[in-house]
């Protein structure tokens, strides 16, 4: 039946488009990330607190995408930052036309931060790249410290790790030293940060280094 | 390109499977339970906990599911019950093939119950018919109130819900209130049981309710 023919050719045709995308945020000097995770790992929480510290500093907008519902777009709209919902309707990962056609909304805005929120799910979306400057995978202390073993394509895909709810570290079973040792031994060059979007603990070290990508971006663009 | 027809021939191929499994499940009297969940729900260690109270009065064997590793049939192992892992090298869920390969090793033992560990995934294995008697989608408090809602075709799909860490209820944002409520809207005749593997309450609950099910297989097989 050809089916790895198919899965090739699907993925060509997206990788067509996410180098088309990667061309259009590079003329807009737009810094690109693309947020992955398990769901209910806090992705939409850390790119609220994302938001609150740098939206006065710089441009900032979001795609949210979703199996189902706009309840993440609610959330980032009482921002009042740009943000366009793609909902998958089933689908378990965002594909870059999807991202073409959200994009279409904002590109005239001339974003500086762009942030694609994608579909909660460790497995599908480490497969598709959406022209993205990298991929930030967001783990939470509370899945336990074995993750990067388990699901390791997403870890390896990844340029960028945030441990999450560490303040929910004195009630899990999850020891922060062996979750960065086993996210090393998947992918050595990992950069990692630690964040709490209940405490704030650690937002603005990332925030700090969002920052300084994205101006790297404006003075290389 | 003929995608859909290949997923449909796909899904139909692995439906005629999950047919011939769930006739050998019927046929040794075992009582299929099908676990689906996020990444880090506490699949496994609602799984340990169901061993520890039950492989004393019943037959009970486990096939984990995962991307990588057997780090959970290790856990299992330990339990001194039998286990089978699949490694699915990348793939995001469970597929009957599998499963009937893994249950070559386990159905000479005419288990009273089988528990399968699907991947960590709340999206895809809602879609894999693996012969199961029912599918118990797991929520942990951690992941928030609102995942019936946006992944709405797994606890559409589900028997069972069991919220599960219910002891980290005053640690995070989660009321156990809409997370029912936002399940129910989803799934009006789910059966919800509410545990926590830290403190062990609600195992009995859900393991009494196990046995009943097994009962009643083995009274009407």
């Amino acid at each position: 039946m050809g089916i790895l023919t198919v899965e090739r050719k699907l993925l060509e045709k997206n990788d067509i488009v996410a180098q088309e995308l990667r061309a259009s945020f590079k003329s807009h000097e737009t810094f690109v990330l693309n947020m992955v995770s398990s769901p209910g790992s806090g992705k939409t929480s850390l790119v609220e607190a994302t938001i609150r510290a740098l939206h006065r500093k710089t441009r900032i907008g979001v795609i949210e995408g979703d199996v189902q519902t706009d309840l993440d777009a609610q959330r980032i709209a009482a921002l009042n930052v740009p943000v366009v919902q793609i909902v998958t309707h089933g689908a378990c990962h965002l594909e870059a036309p999807l991202v073409r056609d959200a994009y279409k909304q904002l590109f005239h805005l001339d974003l500086d931060i762009l942030i694609i929120e994608n579909v909660g799910n460790l497995v599908c979306p480490s497969s598709y790249d959406l022209g993205e400057d990298l991929k930030v995978v967001v783990a939470s202390t509370t899945e336990g410290d074995d993750k990067p073993l388990k699901y390791p394509a997403m870890f390896r895909q990844a340029k960028v790790l945030v441990i999450n709810k560490i303040d929910l570290i004195p009630y899990v079973k999850c020891s922060l030293e062996t979750l960065r040792a086993n996210a090393l031994a998947i992918n050595p060059s990992l950069r990692i940060f630690e964040t709490s979007c209940t405490t704030l603990e650690g937002i603005s070290s990332w925030c700090e280094w969002i920052l300084s990508q994205g101006a790297r971006r404006t003075t290389s663009g």
